[in-house]
């Protein structure tokens, strides 16, 4: 039997899917996981995601850095924002980090249930899709959405997945149909089909063209976040196929 | 400004969305709302939508004719089932009919806060745009999905619903703009796009094959089934655009 690949298309509707055996895959591709694949990359050891502001402050204390974002910008009072172009400094090699956001860090911690729980992202899929081979369990994608809504960004990032994964594992559902379709439409040039998106619009008000452009680029880096013990940290890289 | 189209994938989102000030669209295209709107076609007078096997039963006492559906069955001890065809005898006409089905019914019950709500399907497509276009308010098409998860048919019948309202009405999120993309890549032959998708796999066990070839067909019906005061009635014709 195939191991199936499901996707959920929002927080909100994490109950109705069964956690325990699965290997998750939360996605926030504007931009928290993309950031915090970024942030492995350049040498970050630990994230700690957490939902609240408050928890992200109260941490500082025990000298970690921090980043907070909501509705899109960098919170008062912390160190570090949701752009991954602020996780490329030789500074943060080493450090630990705490991480709130408004839907990415907050996916994360509503999927602890599951066997193993990593963030996916354009910048990692072939990574992601190597790991989800090698496991061989069923996968879900959680999309983190925005504030509980269908996003089209973390769909495509959904159905970029289950497109590397088509000769090793069955849809398990029409969402992940549906991600294949509009990846499918999309693939050749994702900035365009994006371009009308909700939150591609509420970024470019915030002039992060760069960010986004950065975050839809495929195969960049080969490391995957994982949850262990509620942090993440670095999985060993995994050759992409 | 231009009235805006929203999509909710699946009733669990429903809390998600203002109602108020909103036509809503609840639609089960396989079968709930077809089965509906066919049975107003054909001459059913009124459709009481409850959302449990047992408020069902209880009305059969009133003499009114009942229809229930579990697991895409006919529930045992009703009148009628979910499909279509059972509504296009000449018993019906006049008649009262107490409803419940996995998803449609409890979809609508749930939309009541809306200024209006109304059952569509591809079966009064057209008259649902013309109406939607007569009333000029925001419109949300609400997906009965299957068990709370999203389904490709009613996504379909959104898009469907958006491509025919896109002179005179904006997207207003990500979830209509997948419904459109989804739609496009489909209306040359539905069946075929929604070969693989889960509940039409569901029913092909179940041997309704022609009920679902029916259920796709657009602008057979020009009847509008509308929520007055907890109890569906047909709206006065619409003409097709």
């Amino acid at each position: 039997m195939m191991p199936l690949i499901d996707v959920c298309f929002s927080p909100e509707l994490l109950h109705l899917y069964e956690l325990p055996g699965k290997v998750v895959v939360v996605v926030d591709v504007l931009r928290a996981t993309s950031t915090m694949v970024t942030a492995f990359a350049h040498g970050i050891e630990k994230i700690i995601p957490v939902s609240s502001l408050e928890d992200c402050l109260n941490q500082k204390q025990a000298g970690y850095l921090t980043a907070a974002e909501r509705e899109g910008r960098k919170a008062e009072g912390f160190d570090l924002g949701n752009s991954p172009f602020s996780y490329m400094e030789p500074e943060i090699k080493g450090k630990t980090l705490v991480m709130t956001t408004t839907n990415g860090t907050h996916a994360i911690r509503l999927s602890m249930a599951a066997d193993k729980v990593v963030a996916g992202a354009f910048l990692n899929v072939g990574s992601v899709a190597a790991m989800a081979k090698a496991e061989g369990k069923d996968v879900l994608v959680v999309c983190a959405g925005w504030k509980g809504n269908f996003n089209l960004e973390d769909t495509l990032f959904a159905g970029a997945l289950a497109e590397r994964l088509k000769n090793d594992f069955k849809p398990a559902n029409d969402a992940t149909l549906a991600a294949q379709h509009l990846y499918r439409l999309a693939w050749t040039d994702k900035a365009a089909f994006l371009a009308d998106s909700s939150h591609v619009k509420r970024l470019k008000n915030l002039d992060i063209t760069k960010d986004i452009v950065f975050c839809l680029q495929e195969d960049v880096y080969d490391v995957i976040p994982i949850l262990e013990n509620e942090i993440l940290v670095k999985l060993q890289p995994v050759a992409v196929t």
